[in-house]
């Protein structure tokens, strides 16, 4: 990290940040409509993680109805992780109309940079010009034109490493970078909010990812800006996988409490952990 | 409700209903191959459900084989909840052969009303007569020609307020018709049964109403009528609903506790809960 | 069984093996990267089993990149579970890359023999030279030629009655057959392995079977032969299954502690259970 970057590093955020509190009480209050596109590996789960919440999720993926679609909800998720022929024409006219809309939407090049294919389609995506990316290590350094070494969807650079590319990133798109790591980055190329916690069983159950990405998207409607938008989404998953760890015992069972720590933090319980 | 449709409210079911224990007992013994085309997002915890209570499910999606997979299946599902243009070509065809067979099917029209393109198919697919119809308020009220306001896949109607819709609707097309929310309502347009029971939470983890339509597909090759089947289906689903609320912490380990209770109901236990 | 195969029989292997120990160290150490294409039933499950065993699973599933990254990837499952027109494409030109590039795959005919458009395209399939085959006893009976009566994607017959089905397939293709049922048998024609253990709760829990293959393919970078990356996975999936059952109530928490042990199955414990 530069100099530069450390000179705008604003502080970092744990759960029970107070402007957390008050974003996450705003989502549970107004369960906003959430459009979400991603990948076939995790679909049950983002649903199920965006319930937990209190959003209220909608998979609607067919050319016919996408754009009529984005007009109803509240934000977008697209998230490129088993993108096909088709589907890429649906995220490109589900991009286009959020534009138009001024529909916020979250972008989760799942992969980029590793697959000639998807990299081409992000990059059209891009000019769509995303409210977030949300990405690994390995996605922001290929999407920022750093060389990525990415090993399909998991992430071979540390998050620090990547910070600059995340910073220029978002200077260039003007979209919040959400950067996803041992430390998680939020930037919109001024201001960086680190967020620490989680665990690293997270990287063991798949859809902990994506599903940030949808949950980021949930937040976007009901916060002031898209830094607290990510930021808040990025503090309540680490508090809930911290939590999750505690009670379980193995991969399976993490799942499973992370959802209920998801559908319970905050209510009913002292706010300081 | 108008005093009419009062008036055919033949009375409520609960676990355990002796029709409902002894119509369970058959399906498990006889375990009912069910095709089903349903959508991604539910498509697995379809599956666990089917298998839990002792059904045989399998999701057959492609045009080559559909029809044959319809003629070899005891009952068929048709959920349009994530419907593509190819799918609604492999839905219209399940549909027409299981007119042609007489295989006794559900149409589950998530979303009816709210979206041009899976309206259109959904009416198409009314043609074929299906033998159930299962949706929530908003989308019974939409198919039955009231004014909707449905709001993605969620309902914003209460069932009681679309309890009209779905006698009428039963009228039109010669369904049976399960209106799903906090009470369940099943009419053929002559009787009405109600049942209560299940739990909010059911709302908040995705696929429990659509795997409500999947359940009812499984026990119409078993049950003496229609009615019986969608009754059968609608009160385990609340036994199991309410009785998973108990053991579960949150949404997460509600779903995990469901299928359990799903997997055990009515076996080694005592029939009174 | 003919006196012949019985002859061929070398044994059978349970947890801890001293062989399937070593090896699972192994894939633990190296983490291969597993290209999954297969059924939108068991996406989710089937990325969760390799992550809890310490793989890295992707699934690419477009014609763009089918090719591409059967380059990157160390193996390569194809699972013909809810095959589409489009699939078929993708699932044949994959097989053929990895064939080129000496890419170890695994296929998983689901169903092959009950409908016509899938047993063309396994047929197809085969031609690539499958490292492993796995199917049930129905699967395998109709692939050798024999009379299947296959229901649907479970099996009606018994793996013992397949096994001379398996080792004939052996034979023809040059593929090791695991024959997946009561008892699991591996065999590359000449040995034949028996894996005990396991528990029927499995065959109610989806995804159980269709895992198994994507375990076996993430054995086959890092064993010196097919017949160990098979036995090994069978074997470590039944004890996982024995112990997960110990720990559940029914089929949900199954699938949950099922993943709890293979995520932490030889580690912390002692090795005999």
């Amino acid at each position: 990290m530069s100099i530069e970057t450390e000179k705008r590093n604003t502080g970092s955020r744990t759960w029970p940040h107070p402007e957390v509190v008050e974003d996450f009480a705003q989502l549970r209050q107004r369960a906003p409509l959430i459009h979400c596109i991603t990948n076939s590996v995790v679909t049950n789960f983002t649903a199920n993680v965006l319930l937990a919440v209190g959003a209220s999720p909608a998979m609607v993926v067919t050319i016919e109805e996408v754009a009529d679609f984005v007009h109803i909800a509240q934000a977008l998720l697209i998230n490129v992780g088993t993108i096909t022929t088709i589907d890429a024409e649906v995220m490109l006219k589900a991009a286009a109309t959020a534009q138009q809309t001024n529909t916020p939407w979250v972008l989760d090049p799942v992969a980029v940079g590793a697959l000639k294919f998807r990299t081409d389609i992000v990059v059209q995506l891009l000019s769509y010009r995303p409210t977030v990316i949300r990405g690994n290590a390995s996605e922001i350094l290929a999407l920022g034109g750093f060389a990525g070494g990415g090993k399909g969807v998991d992430s071979t650079a540390s998050s620090l490493a990547a910070l600059p590319a995340a910073v220029q990133l978002a200077e260039q798109t003007g979209a919040v970078v959400a950067l996803s790591g041992e430390l998680d980055y939020i930037t919109d190329g001024k201001e960086i909010i680190t967020i620490p916690g989680g665990h690293e069983i997270m990287t063991r159950v798949t859809g902990t990812g994506c599903s940030l990405g949808a949950l980021i998207a949930a937040f976007l409607p009901v916060t002031r800006t898209a830094v607290r938008a990510a930021s808040a989404a990025s503090v309540i998953f680490a508090a809930a996988g911290e939590r999750a760890f505690r009670e379980s015992r193995g991969t399976g069972s993490f799942g499973v409490a992370f959802l209920d720590e998801l559908s319970t933090i905050g209510i009913g319980e002292q706010l300081v952990p």
